[in-house]
């Protein structure tokens, strides 16, 4: 048997004899996977050898893709080697952009692929690249990451990392077995006031951490009239068939790494979830789609709302909420709640036992808005105080420039990344996990230890400075 | 057999041939009361006979009771004509109280009852009151309750009506049986965002609604520092004795009402709850107690935080909490949520559609702070534009005046009580149920129907005027 084939046929050995004693808590994930195949590494603390130069090609370059590629094309010790899209467009402004970007130095032999769904594949095997960037559909994020890594390359995906719990096992079994990085990019971890959070929470500013909140309400009904191309054309139908928290990680995150989840102190555990019924795209649909459009008539199953609460082994409680449809103003919740005070956004606040930093005298009220600027005074994250200017520019408040920035530095220097394969899906299974338990009347679903129980020798995330 | 042995006798059968069918989904509350005994009463739109004076009698003048009575003797058509307390000064301070206010006109003859536990019941006894208002620790509102109505008065009780789900089907039952009300008096319903939210809901202004936020976060460590006599000499042994949300009603009693649950359009189905881990308590006594106070080396089982999201029976989410531990501001969150908005609280805020009355342009923003003052304008509930003037001076805002305003008129009139014995009771029952859930790592509970199926027909609560 070849590698790949002994590791599936373990997998379902093991898989058969501990089906009994894991389906009670499982729910409809099902799946089991207790032991690590022979020969696969665990890649918890994991440092790649260092890339002097990272040669890099990018896979979907349509709505996110272009951040990131410009991100990386300005940095240095970066080249751009291929751009796959399905649309030759897409493929030839880009290219265009790195070039410009590059100043003849860099990024002047960018190898397009275009025109059909599989031309990613040739591009694998012709390009060889170093690392892949995988900003497609959800759908595709999965086998792009799986296949790149299988032809050599470290992948890096949009968020979510895939949609199935069989689909986060493939990806944490194939970068254990090829010993390539895949890291889920969840660039909200870079965010300002999440780095600052993190930051405080080391520093022990609120005490013991009992409770998070992290939520993706963010109204985006109008990209139902993207029918052909765009992000709506695939998201419509995802949101139409399916009913949970579909979009988990830019709220999770930031909170999963404030508590060091997967990481040494504790871990996801289990997870409740509820939807409401499902209204908005409906009446969206109703009310501002032509006879002629593609999602007219649609039938949408997914609750507008999504409400989850996640319990971890030491017993601590984060609330999700994921809402993509409700006329509400943005928030990702964004709070941490310890022994000694509770940070919060949208709006940033802070309340601290004993008062903060002489703003206010006791834990009774928030320092909010311009008063929050001796707390960024005291306790902005390294991290950010050292990037912010390189990053400037970015539409995300510097967070995706700062993502980048860290991304390649690790590549380059030999580092583990700050985000590591496991934590992608466990951040990921929340979707999977609140569909299971909203079908099943909000019975609780047991969580996978991806990291088949060595999360509890997993180094916490540093401060990086 | 006399009525109340023959309904306990139907009772006992009716549980024995319901339980298999029940016991699945009902967790560790286990009990079902599925047929309404014969010459049982459903209250749900119960109107009693006027009361052109209204004799009360008061159980509990030691924290909240004092409010309560001194709204009620400032009323017209009112007379005290008992008190009873634990404590003489107590008892005795609050008649002098009540005779000052009743300027010799109104509550001159009240009999005081004080000295030992059992005195309440001699006061039921020999005074016979038409109504009994019962402000005690949370254990005795029940039994309190109970046998006030069983005595033929109107029962009142401070929240929550009672602890056990056992306690409330017997104050549903003792209502039901003996035609006099039951009401729990959840306050918050009176409080003037609350009724504009109401208001604003009734007519439409949100849409359908889908989803409710409710809390009691507030820090009340301090309890701790009363031991013999006050709120923390029976709440601290309670906080550190059950885990699950102890105090769910200040935030659920609004949205349930805004959600008409029990009230013909939907009602209370199943809850899910998980609890943080038990931390802040212990900090305070080891902090903050000397070796010779009596909650030293007290062990704390309660989780700071309690998180649980109910189900309707239209599938609609209420995600309720409760922490009264941790070191952050107070709030209720008094959120609703509908296809067309969103009103929310601490701090209040609303989103619409379309903008807000001219001030914001779409529902990406809020309005807030003095922006609102249109938004009162043009919503504050008529209730509140009536009773405003007359309920000044209340400790809290209006709403404790105007609620004991309101159960005097309705008594008097001989109207439905604002709050029927179901509502009290659906909403009290999030406590055993959470714990319950919290218990069984967050596993569905159903709410047992309290109005065994009449709530389909009772009227929702009117937008009184």
């Amino acid at each position: 048997m070849s590698t790949l084939d002994r590791r599936n046929f373990i997998r379902k050995t093991s898989l058969a004899g501990a089906a009994i004693s894991i389906a009670p808590t499982m729910g409809s994930a099902g799946i089991s996977y207790t032991e690590r195949p022979f020969m696969h590494k665990y890649m918890g603390d994991f440092a790649a050898p260092k890339l002097e130069k990272v040669r890099a090609a990018f896979i979907g370059v349509g709505s996110r893709g272009p951040a990131h590629l410009q991100f990386f094309a300005g940095l240095e010790g970066t080249e751009i080697v291929a751009i796959c899209d399905l649309y030759e467009d897409n493929a030839k402004k880009w290219s265009e952009k790195a070039k410009e970007i590059g100043k003849g130095n860099q990024h002047q032999n960018i190898k397009l692929y275009y025109g059909a769904e599989e031309k990613w594949r040739t591009m694998l095997d012709e390009i060889k690249p170093d690392v892949v960037f995988v900003i497609t559909n959800w759908a595709n994020h999965a086998p792009m990451a799986i296949e790149a890594m299988k032809k050599g390359a470290h992948a890096f995906t949009e968020v979510p990392m895939a949609l199935t719990i069989k689909e986060m096992w493939d990806l944490v079994d194939t970068s254990e077995a090829t010993g390539k990085h895949c890291m889920m990019m969840e660039n909200v971890n870079y965010n300002r006031e999440e780095l600052m959070y993190l930051n405080m929470c080391r520093q022990g500013v609120i005490g013991d951490l009992l409770h998070g909140e992290a939520a993706y309400i963010h109204e985006l009904r109008w990209q139902m009239t993207e029918q052909e191309r765009g992000t709506g054309s695939w998201r419509t139908p995802q949101i139409a068939n399916n009913n949970g928290n579909l979009y988990p990680t830019h709220g999770l995150g930031p909170v999963a790494q404030y508590m060091n989840l997967g990481r040494k102190d504790d871990n996801f555990k289990s997870l409740v979830s509820f939807s409401s019924p499902s209204r908005g795209r409906k009446l969206y649909e109703q009310n501002e789609m032509s006879p002629d459009n593609k999602w007219k008539n649609m039938e949408f199953t997914g609750g507008d709302i999504n409400t989850s609460i996640v319990k971890t082994h030491l017993g601590k409680t984060v609330m999700i909420q994921w809402d993509e449809t409700s006329p509400r103003p943005y928030s990702r919740h964004n709070l941490i709640q310890g022994t000694k005070g509770t940070l919060a956004g949208f709006p940033n606040r802070v309340a601290l036992e004993g008062g903060v930093l002489g703003i206010t005298k006791d834990h009774h009220e928030w320092v909010e808005g311009d008063k929050l600027a001796a707390v960024y005074e005291k306790y902005d994250h390294p991290l950010y105080k050292r990037l912010n200017e390189a990053a400037k520019g970015s539409g995300h408040g510097g967070m995706d420039g700062i993502m980048m920035y860290r991304i390649v530095e690790c590549l380059q220097k030999g580092l583990p990344l700050d985000q590591n394969v496991y934590e992608g899906a466990f951040w990921s299974a929340v979707t999977p996990l609140s569909i299971a338990s909203v079908q099943n009347g909000g019975m609780p679903q047991e969580f996978p230890d991806f990291t088949r129980g060595n999360w509890k020798n997993t180094n916490p995330l540093d401060i990086i400075s």
